[in-house]
């Protein structure tokens, strides 16, 4: 079911525990200057809302405030796509494979068509990318 | 500097304060069955931050459970996408004017290319909308 769509930044991590991937993904973030505002745990809130089971899924929202603030001073809609979303899941396909992936900041530029977003996503891009590879390498 | 651009579904309203028209977003969600998962106060994680100044705006993360189920069931993915954000904002060029944009969900076909979020997408579109024309008309 799981294409790979190009939305995503992505890694994977092995031998982790699910909770100590969401904490090494939290520190990688914060190692690139993006806090973590918001923190939705997707498998408890279908398993609460609807009493359906899926496997863990948390959906971190990365903010970098200075990235941020340049890119809603170029447009305010960008909003709509902030904070940058990062989900930690677990790899149902591969046993003790979890799945770290980040929305793809070049997602902006692509929607909106906006030139003076493309440096903020760029940099954007490379700290997110800097971080799933310092999970990999760990 | 703030063009429309093809991400949002939108509104206005007039004679209301700014924190009277988060709270009545927020109800017009419910009522078509979006919980608000997240909450940012952009304005002053800006200035708790950056020390920066810019108008009200919130950050709301809306989310119909079963609906975010049917997305992520056609692709886990789509949690990089996932709440739809609802963004409540002060139109710095119109005084008394507050803005309330959704991401406009076909953002999630788009993007993906995936026929079988359509009608999810379409779904999710039909409540926004109904919201968002539920806030200016009242």
């Amino acid at each position: 079911m799981d294409r790979t769509l190009n939305l995503a930044l992505a890694t994977t991590l092995h031998e982790t525990s699910f909770d100590e991937a969401v904490d090494l993904t939290r520190n990688a973030l914060s190692a690139q200057g993006f806090g973590v505002l918001t923190d939705i745990d997707m498998k408890a809130t279908l398993k609460e809302k609807l009493g359906e089971d899926i496997e863990d899924v948390r959906i971190l929202g990365a903010c970098n405030p200075s990235l941020a603030h340049r890119a809603v001073d170029v447009n305010r809609q960008i909003a709509l796509l902030l904070p940058c979303n990062v989900v930690v899941r677990r790899d149902t396909t591969a046993d003790g494979t979890i799945i770290v992936e980040a929305m793809d900041p070049d997602l902006m530029v692509r929607v909106t068509g906006e030139p003076a977003l493309e440096p903020i996503a760029a940099e954007a891009a490379v700290r997110l990318r800097a971080a799933l590879e310092s999970l990999h390498d760990r």
